[in-house]
């Protein structure tokens, strides 16, 4: 069943290729200080893109870090709703180079299984996630045949994800004014399969602790002192070993008191998205087996539950051969992924409570916790623009609203922030796959999402004029 | 109670200095193939050393590493027995350079509360304690009045200790008929404290493994596979922190099954040595508690105990800030102090059962334990080499020979190797003390502790010379 605004797509898919391999031959690296310039060249290409999309204000926001790019294209009809949409056009490192199969800044076409796949670092994540709005904008307008959207447009495309968005709350603090919005439709996600239309619901949040152990104040002879005084490398161990309890579940004390449960219905709607687990196991997790805290499928572990995970661990000798030494120091890195309601700030003080806890005599404990952090995010399900966004994506699809289903992103972002700041609520839309290898070597997108994305986005703008979605509207 | 041989050494104090001074100056660090020549070099000296003492056969024994110096000064008396001194003459590295007080390779004379200490690297260990044998050699010969010694002298003082002894194995065997001895005198050792004259009776042994863990074949999002896939580093913890049980001992399978129980008489001997638990862990053990397997007192713990410790330990991100990864690989190092009559190379088998017995479902385990490692060696505190051992110490110490205390050694050498190749008994005359730092910065010598044991040696020679020590007399 076609539409105006796939037809418009249809027909100008060279300049969403066009717009993604410019963009993409920009490295912009936001970790890598060295690629800072490419940073502020990305926001240049997006701030002229956006111009010849014909958006009526463009501006580049500086940081104390990397530029943000704003935009806002106002609806001339009075008292229409307003739609920020969010994503970032810095992109991951590309280490291990030489795990890529072509170079990951010259954007490659390669015909997949699927469709037509573009490679190279930032395809999706995110620079295909936003220059699909490029597109969907065009085909809005064209399809509506007006001159301004149907809804208050604003765009607002930061440069720091990748590195955490250190200074993203605090642009939306000094632009608050400015980014005032009905809805916030988030562009930095997926959906479960290229052929199960759906959105991302929730997005877990971040607390991160690094845990020092010390022992003897240097460095002992093993042969010497090994076996009458503590080894922190064995408290350090032995403390990681107690993070999970034999059913999975961290053991920080009250972790788990301001999880919000999965209700019955929540649980089903997950249900319903299909999950290969051999699938997922071989290909994106590359792991032997699923395993996790009892009683949830791997769906919910991921998406739906709070879970911690030592990141690093070191201490001691690790050249060649071995070194006799009881080393006087070990240390580990943790992150912690929360879910609604879990709040960061309050993990610091239950790692110092769990170390604590697990400390041997003899063994002094420093744990550094960061201030901060990500609070989680999610989606009202039964909402007025929940309920515009299902729509819209099921027209992309040639399918009915309540055959788009609900996933939940277990990563995180700055998504809370937009929430909290700006009062508003948040829908996914993005064209992402699991396997898209974002983050990773060989990056790709594949271009029908694309295309599906930037029909349903021009679904969306007439989709949500139709509603009462402003604050305090009847 | 003075004796020729006292009045010797203590008229030729500064003979003993001029020698330690010279040779100390030669920074021979065997781990550095840049210090090579000086390792060389101090073979060279020493060797002009041996000949300036008057020992008519000296040489050096060139190996695939470090060249190992050999003399022999044969007895007159037809049938008299043959001692061989073992040292070695290549030191430690000195890293951290900026902790060292004075250069490390600046001889220096300090003036400490026990009498005069020499600070230089390799002032006790180990080249204090092979210098004292040139002043002992010449007490001897004048105390006595002889040509010749009353026994037959040889000593073989290896380059590469340091390092592991690498080719001293090869050298044994190759030079098997050169280095025929009936008692085999290891001077690489101390005593328990510089009023305590002792005995170090046993050297543990050593083996190591390093152990791999792999979970994912890649890296991984911990936002999109946390809580859902097996992480190397949990599984690491949870193994490490199995490495001990409750009791402190080892839980390799197996670990224990040749251990030579301690007996009482043992245990009383060690229980006769003074030790200040406080002391030594405000001092070198520079740890705040004691602990270790249950029912064992601390020199027991460290000197008549197999051990395990880790050494190393790393995997993941160790870098500034966070980075949130489930990390494909999981990586430690072990080293185990094992007792008569453990072999070293039975450990590689136990720890591989031991990871299997412990590795979760998803995570495959290599184990990588290099054949070799070291074996523990033991002196017999009842035969006629050790009761002539004791009644040289005792005699420079102006003490009885049952006041002669016996300690072990934690460490570990190549002194199963003389033992075992050579089908001799080992004593141990060292004058090194706990407190030393051996190894560590600033390390340094108390000269008189080498003045007590020149005059033990040069009785020694005298005392071996009046007992049946000779292999296959009656």
């Amino acid at each position: 069943m076609t539409s105006p605004e796939r037809e418009y797509v249809q027909s100008h898919l060279d300049d969403l290729h066009a717009d993604l391999d410019a963009w993409l031959r920009i490295p912009s690296i936001s970790a890598d200080p060295a690629h800072a310039p490419d940073v502020a060249a990305s926001a240049e290409w997006l701030a002229g893109a956006l111009r010849r999309t014909g958006f009526p204000t463009v501006e580049i926001w500086p940081t104390p870090g990397a530029p943000a790019v704003f935009a806002e294209w106002p609806s001339a009809d009075p008292g229409a709703p307003v739609a920020l949409v969010y994503g970032h056009h810095d992109v991951q490192p590309v280490d291990p180079l030489e795990l890529w199969e072509r170079p990951p800044f010259e954007p490659t076409l390669v015909e997949g299984p699927d469709g037509p796949e573009l490679h190279a670092r930032g395809a999706i994540d995110d620079k295909g996630n936003v220059a699909f709005h490029l597109l969907g904008m065009r085909a809005h307008l064209a399809a509506t045949g007006r001159d301004t959207p149907a809804v208050t447009v604003k765009l607002l495309v930061e440069g720091e994800e990748e590195s955490g968005s250190p200074h993203f709350a605090g642009l939306l603090c000094e632009r608050r004014d400015r980014l005032d919005c009905d809805v916030v439709v988030v562009s930095d996600t997926g959906m479960a399969a290229h052929d199960i239309p759906s959105t991302v619901t929730a997005m877990r949040g971040l607390a991160d602790a690094e845990i020092t152990l010390r022992g003897p104040a240097v460095d002992l002879h093993s042969g010497s002192f090994g076996g009458a005084v503590p080894n922190p490398l064995h408290a350090m161990a032995r403390l990681l070993s107690a993070l999970h309890d034999e059913q999975g579940r961290v053991t920080l004390p009250g972790f788990y008191d301001k999880v919000r449960p999965l209700s019955d219905r929540e649980r089903e709607l997950m249900g319903r998205v299909p999950f290969d687990e051999q699938a997922w196991l071989s290909g994106p997790a590359a792991s032997r087996v699923a395993t996790g805290e009892t009683g949830f499928s791997t769906p919910e572990r991921v998406g739906a539950r709070p879970t911690a995970e030592v990141n690093g661990m070191w201490g001691g000798y690790a050249g060649p051969g071995h070194k006799t030494i009881i080393p006087a120091e070990a240390h580990a890195k943790l992150t912690f992924r929360l879910v609604a309601d879990q709040r960061p700030e309050d993990v610091a003080a239950q790692v110092r409570a769990w170390v604590d806890a697990h400390l041997p005599e003899g063994i002094e404990a420093e744990v550094h916790a960061p201030p901060g952090g990500v609070a989680p995010a999610a989606s009202d399900i039964d909402s007025p623009a929940m309920t515009a966004l299902l729509r819209a994506i099921a027209q992309a699809f040639d399918a009915e609203p309540d055959a788009v289903l609900f996933t939940r992103e277990g990563g995180s972002g700055p998504e809370a922030d937009l929430q909290e700041q700006l009062g508003a609520p948040l829908v996914f839309l993005g064209g992402g796959l699991p396997t898209d290898r974002i983050h990773s070597p060989n990056e790709r997108v594949l271009l029908p999402m694309l295309h599906r994305c930037a029909e349903a986005t021009a679904h969306l703008w007439r989709e949500l004029a139709g509603l009462s979605l402003r604050r305090g509207a009847s």
